[in-house]
């Protein structure tokens, strides 16, 4: 029994709210994050919402990454879903930590599409 | 303790290998799933891999559907993450399954931001 994909879901909290609130900043950090872990990116999407909030995706060859941030709260979830070995995700937490700065992160992984692969 | 946001991780097996090739299919399907759910969707963006396979993402308001099929396999893995009581998944979840009419479904909801919220 394998899985054809991972996601890690990862929540963020005691970010700082500024830094939440700005769509180019959540966009940037999420772009570094990508790139650092060596996604190969299809496309980048980031509404600001009003009165505060970011809502995003990157859309990777290797699947997405996603956040969405609740700056009154200095929250925000993120969404790693991956295939492929070819990834290198601990890298890119690394760089994605240093810029957000959460107080606390704590991760999930879920195992995506469970087969039963003929050798 | 409640939570910010509700994830609902689905697991498609057994769909028709020839709808899920297809992005205008996958893109139709999802946008149904969004609107029936009643979420106001905010943009939809979706790509056609090459030689198979789609991967998309509708932003709504209220955070995000997701999608990425592996018509090899039969299978599709959708991510609803949602915020608030305005949605009505279980009505969206209907039509969709109708849509796509997978042999198994399987649902995982995961609560993102657990907060203590004063009264």
């Amino acid at each position: 029994m394998e899985a054809l994909g991972k996601q890690i879901l990862i929540e963020l909290y005691g970010c700082d709210a500024e830094q939440l609130k700005k769509v180019e900043e959540v966009e940037a950090a999420m772009l570094a994050f990508a790139r650092e872990s060596r996604a190969t990116i299809i496309s980048s999407h980031f509404h600001q919402f009003n009165p505060v909030g970011v809502s995003g995706v990157i859309l990777i060859k290797e699947s997405h990454f996603t956040i969405h941030t609740w700056p009154e709260y200095q929250y925000a979830a993120v969404d790693v879903f991956t295939c492929g070995d070819e990834m290198d995700l601990e890298r890119g937490l690394v760089l994605f930590k240093e810029i957000l700065q959460p107080a606390t992160v704590e991760l999930k992984e879920v195992a995506r599409g469970k087969m039963v692969f003929s050798k």
